[in-house]
């Protein structure tokens, strides 16, 4: 581990009630099956209470409804909401190699870039004209970042992001290797004879403060007007979001998971993984969609919505499946019965 | 925005009748409703006809039949279709930044690499020996292709596309960011002693004239003989394109849909998002596949098909799925019934 | 062709029987149909045995119960397991580029940097500090390989990968263009007042050998302890591997498979295409998840298992899709009647 802390300086930022002695080094953070002597650990989960009594952790941060679990002899930080206390803690021991102020000398920089203060350029990394890049990012080998777009102070992109132009990102986002912001919308007209006329993307992207973007996510330009993610918005690893999306404050969307052109998406929503969501169609705030789920249609009503099969053995499977193709006969078939008894 | 054209000249070019004064400046090209007072705007689909009235925009592309809509007083493009219209006229008012014709220092071009005049090759670009790049062609940043692989004239690789060796993509092609083309096919036997021996992949790709490839889609090599991408065809990001996949002229394949190995596809198909078809099954041509559904048959008959579950409440979804696994029971008693009544 | 073979050596390299010339040479591998009069050919599946009559190919691998088919007059490969000896011998006829051993000058290696003998290293790769590089490795062009990550001997890296810092490869594994190891785990805690806390990511990824992987797949970082791909596990495209997932030797998981965080995946499963599987579920060895299928259960029972909607015409879908989500009601409607005669 890079660096230790004492328990003291921990429970201070944290907020949290310390028994236990403060002056106690923390290297390292891990499960309380896993955590090692001078690791902290937490309890966050009812299912892992067990798990508490074997427990090698110097520290466990822990509700005070388990904090009177005898069976656990370390020290405890005591706290409401436990798992939002590793969460805080948990940038206290990242292992991300720390940014340098640096350009490589390797990066092609237009000279009409503007390029702030105590930034780090990684290798290979091409930022075109006029582009505006904020003061304390961190832009990884090989990204590249289109003309004339702008991204706000503190944000990272990894190695290997490719930025078209006219992309705006805010303060303190993250976007993961591999992914693509700006990219042409899909957009086409049938031409009358059989072939397909590209409408040319002329929007941009216009991306929030504070968004999390993984790996291999794509986030496309708008046709016409700009495709939008809001403020504090988390976006995992394979998602699609296509031209003239629109999606709200603290959304998240998990792996797979996909919005169709115009699509709007209300704040503080849940997709899970390969919940999707078909073109011009508007989810308002607060839903949650279950995985694998189609939206086909609007929804003005906070809530779950779910679509997908259950899963069973596949020669069970196959007995049911056959009778899906049957089964408008066999509600008219139920209903002609009861008609006769 | 970059430039401006004269209305008379768009309608010529359009091929369109002209209500208006052929002099006024066009600087751009938006929706009904944000259209300012210098741009062309559009009306497509009967449900904006009521936006007419309360567009700001200059001049309207629009069809015989609502251009007498006496609420818009603007100047009209009169056009059989306004929505292709709009479609040709986009690439006017297109903001990518202009190609240039230069190969970029940082360039990393083998000798016995053929490059055609007029090329724009970006910075950090490795194109590998025995290569052929038409005229015009445009490699953005970082983008890599593979030994004896060719690009036709006037095709556009955005950076960092990944292009394999003994690829061939026609004239007029686009693709997009993260996007490789050529990797191995997914092809391993198992060696009886539950290990998998891999299947070199010999094979390469064939990719025609003026097809469009979105971001982070894949389309993998041949394992014996190529996989082919007809003229025209149109595909979205995220896109999987198996080892040996046949893909006709015009096809349109949203995102993540997908053909697994030996796959053939046929022309002017359209498969929407998440549709696939697994492998070694052949679709006749003019074939729609809804969102969501998986091909697990040949199918002979043009026309649209489907499958996927609809989407309810969650409270709801959870006491039909559960019917889903007891449906072969139900069909049995419901036949059942039917012979005592 | 680069190369040609006499039969002798082929039939030696296989431990086949031969029936022909060994000094006929072969200068391709191809497949029944299209194999031309110096090419080598296979029959492994018994719906192809009309092709031998009109095969030109020079040699046929195959087994002894269709070695007495006079229909096909050249020579015989016989062996038990005919496609298992096609991936054999696939490897002498590869196409790929023969690695080099060469560091290209434009490539950026930390001083810090271990790199093994024979190595491979392209254009303008990254490779970070205390990174170790195993003998004989290959690393494409633009490939980014993190602070302290390892690869064992004889792993290739394709053009365009991300490895993130503390990834560990194993030895001959293979990852193709696009893909990224090690990103960041989908891991935020609410923070109760609407917005998302990140946790850090700070485990990482332990791939073993004989490990393939395609392109435009990720497989991220562990939140607290590693993300495990246990030896000769295949993994194609477009696959998510979340955080602390693990899955066992040789398992198998085709284009856009997935599973979500801290899922266990034993060993020798097959994941079909889209076969996904929930965070916190353990699948025990041998099983079979067919495509489409989510998991939302641990299995502790080797087998197939499936979901997925079974696909009709669009019209005939509508119609029974409809009634899904009456399901509930028709059972319970079905139990009244059986109760009433």
């Amino acid at each position: 581990m890079l660096e230790n802390y004492s328990l003291g300086e921990i429970a201070t930022f944290l907020n949290a009630e310390l028994r236990g002695d403060p002056e106690t080094r923390i290297s390292g953070l891990n499960t309380l099956q896993n955590a090692g002597s001078n690791e902290l650990a937490f309890l966050a989960n009812e299912k892992y209470v067990s798990q508490l009594a074997n427990s090698s952790a110097a520290a466990i941060i822990i509700s005070a409804k388990h904090s009177a679990a005898d069976s656990y002899c370390g020290a405890l930080l005591i706290l409401d909401n436990p798992y939002l206390g590793y969460a805080q803690i948990s940038k206290w021991f990242d292992t991300a190699p720390q940014a340098l102020a640096r350009v490589h000398p390797t990066a092609v920089i237009d000279k009409a870039a503007v390029v702030g203060a105590n930034v780090d350029i990684g290798p290979n990394v091409v930022v075109e004209a006029n582009v505006v890049i904020g003061a304390n990012c961190y832009l990884g080998a090989g990204s590249y970042i289109g003309a004339r777009s702008q991204l706000g102070e503190g944000t990272r992109i990894a190695a290997n992001v490719s930025i078209y132009h006219d992309v705006s990102i805010g303060c303190s986002s993250t976007i993961h290797s591999g992914s693509v912001i700006g990219a042409d919308g899909f957009g086409f007209a049938p031409d009358g004879a059989g072939s397909w006329q590209k409408i040319y993307q002329i929007g941009g992207v216009v991306i929030g403060d504070r968004v999390e973007i993984g790996a291999c996510t794509t986030i496309d330009r708008g046709a016409l007007g700009d495709t939008c993610i809001g403020d504090g918005v988390i976006i995992d690893n394979h998602v699609q979001i296509a031209h003239n999306v629109s999606v709200g404050d603290n959304t998240a969307m998990a792996a797979y998971s996909g919005a169709a052109g115009s699509a709007t998406i209300g704040k503080n929503c849940i997709f899970a993984g390969d919940a999707c969501v078909v073109g011009h169609v508007n989810i308002c705030d607060n839903v949650t969609v279950m995985a694998r789920t189609l939206v086909t249609k609007s929804l003005t009503k906070p809530g779950s919505y779910s679509s997908g099969m259950p899963f069973m053995g596949t020669r069970e499977w196959r007995k049911n499946a056959v009778r899906i193709s049957q089964l408008d006969d066999m509600a008219r078939r139920l209903k002609a019965l009861e008609k006769n008894t």
